[in-house]
């Protein structure tokens, strides 16, 4: 079964789990809508794509591992979106979760999330329970506190934020979390695989603060500008598109020299720079200043 | 050690974790804010109880199960106070998590609380790696949706509610979760334990009825009332405060009917009977009404 399908099929499982009868329909309602339908789904698709150089000796395991990623993914936007943060009316091209089901609802959908993302991790742990606590751990580290995507949150509270800390926290840790947790899932050693992620994580972050800057509103389906409107650094900003696009390639570059010795390596390589196309939208992603392959 | 300092012990140790270098100071802050000074720390004393009925062979993972616990009941707690919810300008007789360190990082503090529950269920389960599924399921299953506290909730936003699933949801999965988790940490088939902890969340609620209707905020440390300001079914209302103390007594006599079968029964029996005390604010505990023991 190809990557999407294993993806959005353990998705599926793990919001039907959240559904069952007893369940506050609209809450129901929300928590699916939270989730389907998805973007690109980057970060599951690189924690299997891992998972797969490591020998993938445990399908259920990974499956669940990049589930968990993925639920902490739309977790983090419903609640980045809510009024008190960025008060963002749309995400994915369609009204975000607090303009549709309102702030309560919006509020309990990303609780709610955060722990079917740890539910989906026990339930994935059958054949391997001796891995589990090591992908909790690591899955915990990438969003809570001090270092994970609730961190980089919190960052925008302090009078006086590291920019390196800002974005590592924001962006690079569920990056990382989901190199890590694709090797964990198939029982090799973690900690080699979290430079890669890093990597890939301050590249998105890259691509991301491109979009912002140079797409329009209909193409990514969120608004642009949000970063020069609420003062947040962007990377196109002090670079110049230009500079950001060579960074971006540089980053890209770098990931991929850092990939830790493994079975599936060359597939991964290749994967990574695939996958790394998706970061842009196609009216960047087509130029050729991202022509990498 | 007493249960009180293996408890607050365990707390602070979890916390301490959160607060490691690299985190943004205000949340490691208000993460530590939300859980001390705590209230009577029933749910993870409940927990303890459990365990040592059951033999506590594995101390470290009963005291994690037990902090877990508490730490879902804070985050609770930060979330529910917000100004969507509640907004509860005071908590544990000192200002609300928002009314404190503002609304994003309340939304921030619950969402790391909830977290670092499941990171400490992790770090906790050193000795018996195998319990860890069947512990984070447990207490996925008490927070989350369809039945947790986060769907309890939510049955707020919902045009028609079942006072049952309502109550059940929001207050007795949490000490359900209590008497199950304390079973499963201490190796001993968890489910026989769940009508215990339901029947002690039902007197629990009622008793937080009682208060709400009969006592005075500087006694309880929140704002009294709450419950007609917020058209909330109320138990002291609709039974006066005379039949919601009879309930009351019913349920814990229930309580200590149903324990199961274990080598420290009795001893729980008298724990159980003496932390049911802790439910109500000193003016009503000391009636002759609820003379128990």
């Amino acid at each position: 079964m190809d990557a999407n399908r294993r993806i959005e099929r353990t998705l599926d499982n793990a919001v039907a789990h959240a559904e069952a009868p007893g369940a506050p329909p609209r809450l129901a309602e929300a928590i699916r809508y939270g989730v389907f339908p998805g973007g690109h789904r980057i970060r599951p698709r690189l924690c299997l794509s891992v998972a797969r150089a490591c020998g993938d000796d445990d399908p259920v395991g990974a499956d669940a591992a990049a589930a968990a990623i993925e639920l902490l993914h739309c977790a983090s936007l419903v609640h980045d979106d809510l009024p008190c943060f960025d008060d963002a009316p749309m995400r994915r091209q369609k009204p975000s979760v607090h303009a549709a089901f309102g702030e309560p609802l919006a509020v309990l959908t990303g609780d709610a999330l955060i722990v079917l993302a740890f539910e989906t991790l026990a339930r994935g742990a059958a054949r391997h329970p001796a891995r589990l606590a090591s992908l909790v751990g690591l899955v915990a580290r990438a969003v809570g506190s001090p270092v994970g995507i609730v961190a980089g949150q919190a960052w925008e509270s302090e009078l006086t934020v590291g920019l390196t800390e800002y974005q590592q926290a924001k962006t690079g840790a569920l990056f990382a979390a989901a190199t890590v947790t694709g090797a964990a899932a198939a029982g090799a050693p973690p900690l080699p695989w979290r430079l890669l992620g890093e990597c890939l994580g301050e590249a998105y972050q890259v691509a991301d603060d491109l979009s912002d800057v140079a797409c329009r509103q209909e193409e990514i389906g969120k608004p642009v500008g949000r970063d020069a409107t609420l003062g947040r650094p962007n990377a196109a900003a002090l670079l110049g598109v230009g500079g950001a696009m060579a960074r971006l390639r540089h980053l890209v570059a770098e990931a991929v020299e850092v990939i830790p010795p493994c079975p599936g390596a060359e597939v991964l390589r290749a994967e990574i720079v695939a996958q790394t196309r998706l970061f842009l939208p196609p009216s960047l992603a087509s130029e050729k200043l991202f022509a990498l392959a």
